[in-house]
């Protein structure tokens, strides 16, 4: 056991919780063009500046981005935990990056098939399982190394 | 003021951040459990694979373990931030490894009162409270430190 | 690209960080003083305590407070992250610091004319993006950093 860390397996770390650091702020205006074309609010002071603006919580379009975005919230964030102590779990380089790589993959694959051209299943049960995967592997990997 | 870091501490900071990334996973398949034995779901594309399952958003037994998971967002998910920002401040093994067990272990207590076998209060308020002040104390020691 | 981190940046990352997680624990009692001053609460088990209490998901006191509360899950937790690894890129120790401060003082306000004394707009959306454009800078930076 060590904190010590490879350069080139942090650098892959960094590298791909950059990309989803990125792809969870495009949640921001994905949810924005929702509400501004629906006119659809949750505060009362925010419909003053949209003609015809109202609160409400059960549109359809704007509510499917919040979920994609509170599955981010269940899934990526804890991710940036994970990937970073198995960092410190003297992995191959190779397995690292791929696994960050497939993480990163599944989780852009997710939003887009969720949130932006939403699709039948199973494509969004197997974008959702594929990162899952990948991070349960991590976790165990993580508690044994560190037991 | 430094980075530097005790190895022990950081590798206990590890080991329990790893079982709580653990126990956060858990709650995925404990929303999947109560949502097909309920054959409620969020998003229309997900009723076709049940007969007879239909979208809501009030379903007691599914909204409770939403709830829970919400619960870790708020908590778990800064505790992996205080945490590892507390390992900086030159903490005692001993105390640092008592803190981050008492606080998984309460968390893991939350879990069970509130989302697979609810009991009546003050359950879930202790487990909440215990791990709650364990998180105030570090935060407390991270700002002094660090100021 | 290395994992070498100047001393003064991650001690100003740690400072604030600190501070910003001492805000996101201050969403615990403004969330239950108004539950309790509503007499609104989640689930069943928590009205006893309380007399004429009952289960309400649409108080809008209440709301507003999660609300504000989700807001920072979203844009404060990754932070956490962005910050962290914003202080692996060789920033100057002024810009870093600045950085941090300006999110910071943004996301109280944020919380401050969201949750605590709303006004109108645009106060919440000003103190909204400027702690969203600093994000996004430290982002980029990471991502070109370690590309």
């Amino acid at each position: 056991m060590g904190i010590d860390v490879n350069q080139e397996v942090f650098g892959a770390y960094a590298f791909y919780a950059g990309i989803l650091l990125a792809k969870m702020m495009v949640m921001i205006p994905l949810t924005a063009r929702q509400r501004f074309s629906k006119k659809v609010f949750t505060s009362p002071e925010d419909t003053s500046s949209v003609k015809g603006a109202k609160v409400a919580y059960d549109d359809p379009d704007v509510e499917r981005v919040r979920r994609a975005h509170l599955n981010d919230l269940e899934n990526i964030l804890p991710f940036f935990a994970t990937a970073f102590l198995y960092c410190f779990t003297s992995p191959a380089y190779g397995t690292a990056n791929l696994l960050f790589k497939v993480f990163t993959g599944a989780r852009i694959l997710h939003t887009l098939v969720y949130a932006v051209f939403p699709v039948p299943q199973p494509a969004r049960a197997i974008s959702f399982f594929v990162a899952m995967f990948v991070q349960v592997y991590m976790v165990v990997k993580i508690i044994s190394h560190f037991a």
